[in-house]
């Protein structure tokens, strides 16, 4: 099954948008694991635990794992082997490079690690995202508009009518052959969703941004389920784990997972857009 | 002094631009180290030994060390402690992301591992790169034109009268307040390069794409070193460290590191550029 049949396919099998950011920062860890050894081993595998049901999607953060390390990279690979199959495991590492090089990380990601899909840069052009779609149950979600403050430095250049971040949708589109190419659309631009989603219909979006970055949740479930069939996966990484820095933070996790996944599913019914 | 101020007294002090490429794959080895423990340690550093009294700089390619793992990790550690203090140590790591996540990726190539500079993508601006360039000491090469054939994909996206590559080449003037800020430009455009650095005089470029990309050297050197006070390192990864396959392949990687590092100066004075 190709990758995006297979998003698909559990979005709709687990009644649930979500995607879980395991964007994970020991120093905001709750104090009673901070200490431990592992800490950020357990911590994933609490929130994993507690917020599985209710999630279509984990993404995790390569570069929280980086900045530890050789025990970082051990703890990641701990990490991703404990994800359960039923989810889409996203490695966050906004890769790209020239092809031989963009091939060594695919195999870190994709054949080492056992992640689904890579988030990637589309600066280099297609040579830097090929050697990750060349299976097509394995995707990648590409840059189109990134949901922080200076995404405009680039991202808006317009010629011809169109925006950077619109050339790559379209991009995207014929990238898309064996369906397995998505796109990353910030919630902290919510009005350019819609035009995205003109532009690259039937590709799956990876939208960051809601939460501590202030997206806009209503706007973005309205303006990227526009026709049946569409597809997306909301993140939230900080709003979700770091919910609670007590005991209990595993438990307000999940509740926020299971909440977020009821507002984003309520908003699609209201719009009309059903599968 | 600023990462930029070294780097051009280092090149001035060895009377040397090259920059050794440490793309290292475990496949391309020596017949004779292929199956050691510690190929990529031991390889890299007999690399490191027989070249460092010719190259100005290295530049590590991260994606070779984490397509293996933890032990990669754990080789890169190695490798890059034993770069000699007199070199810039370059992680060709091409990362870019949000500031809190950029921020990661600097603790991870900045602080932990003690590289001096790193490789950043622009797509996201100036957030995804600030993190990088708070420490003067320390600096970044942005990718502006690459000498994959895919960079034109956006690359060359005009308008205005400026294409893309040219808005980033403007854009590191700006960042570039700490004198730490570099470009990528491939030398496979050698032709853009003259356009390049008249808008971004006084910034440090560096060059891969020479040896097995095939870009010209004597163009590029010609069209980089301009004014009095250019800077630029060239990088050759292949076409010095797989230069051979035989038990002298140290010998020979040094043999070719001296020859490019002569050829790059015979050109620079033939064209009446000094310092």
């Amino acid at each position: 099954m190709s990758f995006n049949a297979r998003l698909a396919e559990i979005c709709y099998n687990k009644k649930s948008h979500v995607c879980v950011g395991l964007d994970v920062d020991v120093e905001k860890l709750p104090l009673l694991l901070r200490d431990t050894n592992d800490a950020l081993v357990k911590f994933s595998k609490a929130i994993i635990d507690a917020t599985r049901e209710y999630t279509a999607a984990y993404k995790i953060n390569i570069a929280f794992f980086e900045a530890r390390g050789v025990d970082g990279w051990r703890a990641l690979e701990n990490v991703v082997e404990y994800l359960p199959q039923n989810v889409i495991r996203i490695a966050d590492a906004k890769r790209a490079d020239i092809g031989n090089t963009s091939r060594m990380y695919a195999r870190a990601f994709l054949k080492e690690l056992p992640f689904d899909a890579v988030t990637v840069n589309p600066y280099l052009g297609i040579d830097g995202i090929e050697p990750f779609i060349e299976d097509s149950e394995k995707g990648v979600f590409i840059l189109c508009l990134t949901s922080n403050k200076s995404a405009g430095d680039f991202q808006y250049k317009e010629s011809n009518g169109y925006h950077l971040f619109e050339d790559v949708a379209m991009k995207s589109i014929s990238w898309n052959v064996r369906d397995n190419c998505g796109l990353v659309v910030g919630a902290t631009k919510a009005e350019q969703l819609r035009r995205v989603r003109t532009l690259a219909p039937g590709v799956p979006f990876l939208i960051p941004g809601i939460g501590a970055q202030g997206g806009d949740l209503e706007l973005s479930v309205k303006n990227v389920f526009v026709s049946n069939g569409d597809q997306a996966i909301f993140n939230s990484s900080r709003g979700i784990i770091y919910a609670s820095g007590e005991k209990n933070f595993a438990d307000v996790a999940a509740e926020k997972a299971r909440l977020l996944r009821d507002q984003i599913n309520e908003i699609k019914q209201n719009a009309g857009v059903h599968e």
